[in-house]
């Protein structure tokens, strides 16, 4: 129900010749499942998830990466979808992305508090690897090695010119020579911070633990062995409705586009759009251990504008050039979501009993900083969001 | 020795004929000095420094302004002025000057740091006044009520469109009527939030309260009466060199100017530009208390431009419509300042021994969020210093 009619629509789409029907959603719904097949076999080749081997974390990747996006379409297009099928489908697909999603989402919070907690302390230059002193450094850099390296997880869109690189992917500085051991630099920790980051080390690796558990025993269920089954069956046979065949999709894609439109309409993007506005840490001490009510929207958001990438995929399947404009602002919204639940875990660390003062502030300035990272990201995705619009009323 | 000059002085300064000699210099010290005593007389009258009547404050206030004036001219055109009772005088107001503002500055740290908890705890808008529990708030609301209302200690540079008002200025909602014995509302703070406040309360409370007895003591010294002798001379008779009737004073302050020009060119004024840098935190938790380095040119630069403002007022006499342009920019430098010095304080109170890990937590949220303030401010004054410059180069 947009009162205006925002066009993210690439004009180049009402160019292609006749309408997009049914086929083109069989087609794209068959690749998919060709992929999640795909990723699956990976999966099992390279020995099941978290077991710390790079195939095996780009296979569960790729597995949630095409469920995703079967999920995304089925909802998007249901209409020209077998109802009971769709409605069988769908939340059981949901169910295992998000079981195998668990497992690195922790392995990342921790990787983006420790790295933050190592910025905070003003390591930001890699220098010569210094002597680990304590249990604590010690225990810390034998889990970090053992951790794959995530390049993509660090903060990327913040114009930091001192950014701290991530612990686990330093580059070493020129002339220093490649230090294949070497531990990551926590030489110059307070005790509170080194304190906070095992604590956060603690807690986020026993989570990761017990999702890792989880996710094993999912793929061992006749559940996932069903839901592998029906993707099977999907990768040949989409069933589609009788007048699939004639059913243009861009009008479904035009609605799915404006509910993103809707929602984003619905933000405070004038307040995100002036730095520094000191919304994000409003609630930084609020009594209220709930997540923050006013990251909702940015949530609900993300997920849209998700869905409205997936859909314009059906649309626009091969030739997707303009995939590349919504890519920042889905990155913004990404980094928004990891600062937000980051911040989240050191707050409840904070509330661990018995904790050291010194662990305790070191924790609350944590928290202050990841709740500033959601400002800024919320500040790049206005940017990104308004520029774009600039950009385009030119073209249309 | 800056390579490219800086035109920051009015053009219309250039217009007036003749140039600007000794005798304006010694005008605009006779009407300071006057100013001065006109304050210390206001001051007796009100009985002494930080009793709670604004009357006192704001004469405090005028002697300090007159005194900053005075020294900055005596360095600005020092050569114009005989040289021993120039370094006599200098230092003398100075410590006069310095003595004043701690109270102040004590007085309005604690202001600033209770206001960014209120805010920090969601208690951004003013609601009816709920009961306030425990001993902590009472104390607390007693001590804010006997202190006046200064509004202009508000972060005020900030786009905060919900910022926090301060406690003892909030202005009523309409329809709700007057609440003149209205406490601040504490009503919704953590026990963590609550029992930071005390703390700060507590400590900042006491040192203000020395500072104030350093001052009455000062006040009372022979030291001061020397000054007060030496300022009473100063608004009759001006001790200037034999040349200064026909020596120009511009060359002088266009060299106050370029030391300017020279510590801007030294900041990080790029970074500085890209909001959401998270530099300000980068030594957030570092093992280092002292000051944080990074500030230190930040800081020469406001004393810079105060420097560089007051000799311009000795050449521009009552004709001062150019203040303006410089007036945003010091005031993002004074908030820099107190930001810095606040997010110390909070630093500096978690240190305190047999604190609780929540009292903890919520002065690592504070100063956070003040080295953030210290952030926009950075930000703040690139942005109306390269605005200033922009805006000026048609004219030039």
């Amino acid at each position: 129900m947009a009162t205006r009619h925002h066009d993210l629509t690439d004009p180049a789409a009402a160019e292609t010749a006749g309408p997009v029907t049914g086929e083109a959603l069989a087609g794209y719904l068959r690749a998919q499942a060709t992929e999640f097949l795909r990723a699956l076999r990976l999966h099992r080749e390279t020995g099941g998830p978290g077991n710390g081997a790079g195939g095996s974390v780009d296979a569960a990747r790729a597995l949630r990466r095409s469920a995703r996006r079967i999920t995304g379409s089925l909802h998007t297009y249901r209409p020209l979808l077998d109802a009971d099928w769709s409605e069988e489908i769908r939340p059981e697909l949901a169910w295992l992305s998000g079981t195998l999603a668990l497992e690195h989402a922790y392995e990342a919070r921790l990787e983006r508090l420790l790295t933050a907690l190592q910025r905070l302390s003003g390591a930001a230059v890699p220098t010569l690897p210094e002597p680990l002193t304590g249990a604590t450094a010690a225990r810390a850099g034998t889990t970090l090695k053992s951790r794959p390296a995530h390049t993509t997880l660090a903060p990327s869109g913040a114009p930091a010119p001192a950014a701290a690189p991530t612990p686990t992917a330093a580059p070493a500085p020129p002339g220093t020579g490649p230090h294949p051991t070497a531990p990551p630099d926590r030489g110059n920790l307070t005790v509170g911070a080194a304190k906070a980051g095992a604590l956060l080390e603690r807690q986020l690796t026993l989570a990761r633990t017990r999702a890792h558990s989880t996710a094993l025993q999912a793929l061992g269920s006749s559940r996932f062995h069903a839901v592998a089954d029906k993707v099977a069956l999907l990768a040949s046979e989409v069933p589609l409705t009788a007048g699939a065949a004639t059913t243009d999709l861009r009008p479904l894609a035009a609605a799915a586009e404006e509910r993103l439109a809707d929602a984003v309409a619905a933000l405070p993007l004038v307040t995100a759009g002036h730095p520094y506005n000191a919304e994000a840490l409003v609630h930084g001490l609020s009594p209220d251990p709930a997540p923050h009510p006013q990251d909702a929207p940015w949530h609900q958001v993300r997920l849209l504008l998700r869905l409205h990438r997936y859909a314009r995929e059906v649309l626009h399947a091969g030739t997707e050039p303009a995939d590349v404009r919504l890519l920042p602002a889905g990155q913004a919204l990404d980094r928004h979501r990891d600062a937000a639940e980051a911040a989240a875990a050191a707050a409840q660390a904070a509330r661990t009993p018995r904790i050291a003062p010194a662990t305790a502030y070191a924790l609350g300035v944590l928290h202050a900083d990841q709740r500033h990272e959601v400002e800024a990201a919320r500040y790049a995705f206005q940017r990104c969001w308004q520029k774009d619009r600039q950009e385009r009323v030119p073209t249309s």
